[in-house]
């Protein structure tokens, strides 16, 4: 247990409670929510995927009670527990069926083994669409009745909501929307999972890196190049800061990314029609509080305007989104309160 | 009213009815079903769209009634009337806003005006919805849980069906398929609508016959020549044919048209990982019972196969529409039903 904080005194809020796990493949964040969505208490625990499903699962209980505690609740005040988790998943079912970053994690049946170790019933979801959800609930979308979340990190995490919804496809795979295909052309980019032409090809952290390195390589000038001659790892952040500084290059690569991610979006427009995109995660260039920022999703929009129907592209929010890392425990506990009011 | 149809006898069906409108630019298709989805009974009128809505209302009203008869039944047997429409539209204002196909029937609040002219409670949806909801119910689709229906015609229409639920859009403009961008680069083809890189630009008929017209532009040979110099149209059908008589380029158009229609619906996969796809339309190369058409599915599925996450091209359901120009109306009266149902 590495971090704690507290944010709502009981008094505030409405029983009953749900608890959040956001389960990643290096942090455990496990938090207690009450029915508005306001976070009572939250901490973090070393995920150690090394030693097994089972492991964790135990720690995830024990973690489960430990927050419920620490909000200054029984475990009778808690109705459900949502558990979000990175996939390959089977969401009915369940179970992980062959997670990437939990290495040694298939066919577990996590949902029931988490739920008999914190004695609590748990509801299972895909983690980007737990983090969706909860922008949906509290965050960013909270006016919204149908968003999409993108989150832009190594690779591009997306959820889909639809009025309480969280789209997670027949089998588990619904909203990654990182591999629909911008480009079918023979000479497209190929992606981390091996195909040619999709979206995270071109606009994640990864992309971005690539492309910079392609375009130095060459021989385009740039102050990214010093940098990288004294031993800076080309990563996102760097290109951020030197376009901050006014790097021609650097600034071309971010608004590159925006126009790849304005056809992505476009795509998705098309598609769901739904009221807001937002956008989360490491690469978002300071978000709304930096001038790089602002300028990457103006650039966004402006794809979004010259592609789009007209009245989609009037009508769409297109925002950061607002609630961090939090958004994913938030966003697990909000589905389970939406699975606990249906009686599902 | 110039055809006529009866399906099923009264005494084989449940209990109430419901009565679904076919709305197109050139004629309206009304027919009743029962509860079960069966029809029993339909009959066409010309829409006269330059006669203005209210006319058309007044006249799609007398069809509601003129069906109902025709099928031995009373209006009071009948609990909802389903009015599939093409956009642009407002589905909860009951609205057409400006529909491409119905000049002049611009704002006009056509559910309210159907309403009044049947004495029924009318349930408004979009017709491309409507079709796939048809093949949802009792068509190719009704084992599926999800499915998008690719109708392939001048354009490409598309509906989205997720659980009874048709994913209109928060603006009435889901489901737009055929406007998502498979090519962002900077010499891509332009759609209908204007816009660089849509699916339609690639594989809508008009699409098929531009590529084929280039082809042939561009100095291929091709047995198409000879009939175009006789004075032939260039179009799908006939290209379909000389592809059956073994012509190279014209066999080259028809599978390059299944491979951009494979990036398009791998898209959809990992958006919103349906159950199946179905393929509706005049240019399905003559479907199942051709050896083109199959060889067309086939072509579709390679490129499924090359692109999407391996599990989702394994479950995919990819095969063609069985209820043709019968799916508008029945689904209209199935939407209908799930309003009547629900309670809405």
């Amino acid at each position: 247990m590495e971090k704690t904080r507290t944010f709502v005194a009981r008094e505030d809020s409405q029983a009953p409670y749900f608890v959040g796990i956001d389960l990643g493949g290096t942090n455990i964040k496990v938090g207690v929510v009450d029915d508005q969505g306001r976070p009572m208490s939250w901490l973090s625990v070393k995920t150690q995927a090394v030693n097994g499903p089972e492991d964790a699962s135990r720690r995830m209980g024990q973690a489960v009670k430990d927050a419920i505690a620490q909000a200054g609740l029984e475990p009778a005040d808690v109705a459900r527990v949502g558990l979000g988790s990175p996939g390959t998943m089977d969401i009915p079912a369940g179970m992980l069926i062959r997670p990437v970053n939990l290495k040694g994690w298939d066919h577990f049946p996590i949902r029931d083994r988490v739920s008999h170790h914190c004695g609590l019933p748990v509801a299972f979801a895909n983690d980007a669409g737990a983090a969706a959800y909860g922008e949906y609930w509290v965050g960013a979308g909270r006016e919204l009745h149908s968003m999409v979340l993108l989150t832009l990190g190594t690779g591009i995490g997306c959820g889909i909501i639809i009025g309480d919804l969280s789209i997670d496809g027949e089998n588990s795979h619904g909203a990654e929307c990182g591999h629909t295909i911008i480009d079918c052309s023979e000479n497209a980019r190929v992606c981390g999972c091996g195909q040619p032409g999709h979206l995270e090809a071109y606009a994640s952290a990864t992309a971005v890196a690539k492309r910079t390195h392609e375009a130095l390589e060459s021989g385009r000038e740039s102050s990214l190049s010093a940098h990288l001659t004294n031993g800076a790892k080309l990563t996102p952040k760097l290109v951020a800061e030197q376009a901050e500084s006014g790097d021609e290059l650097s600034l071309e690569i971010v608004m590159d990314t925006a126009r790849y991610l304005g056809v992505g979006i476009v795509s998705l427009l098309h598609t769901i029609d739904p009221n807001g995109v937002l956008l989360a995660g490491a690469m978002t260039f300071g978000g709304r509080d930096s001038a790089l920022g602002r300028r990457f999703l103006e650039r966004i929009k402006e794809e979004i305007d010259r592609r789009a129907f007209a009245l989609l592209a009037e009508r769409i929010v297109l925002d950061f989104a607002t609630l961090g890392e939090d958004a994913g425990f938030i966003g697990a506990a909000g589905i389970a309160r939406v699975e606990h009011l249906a009686g599902r």
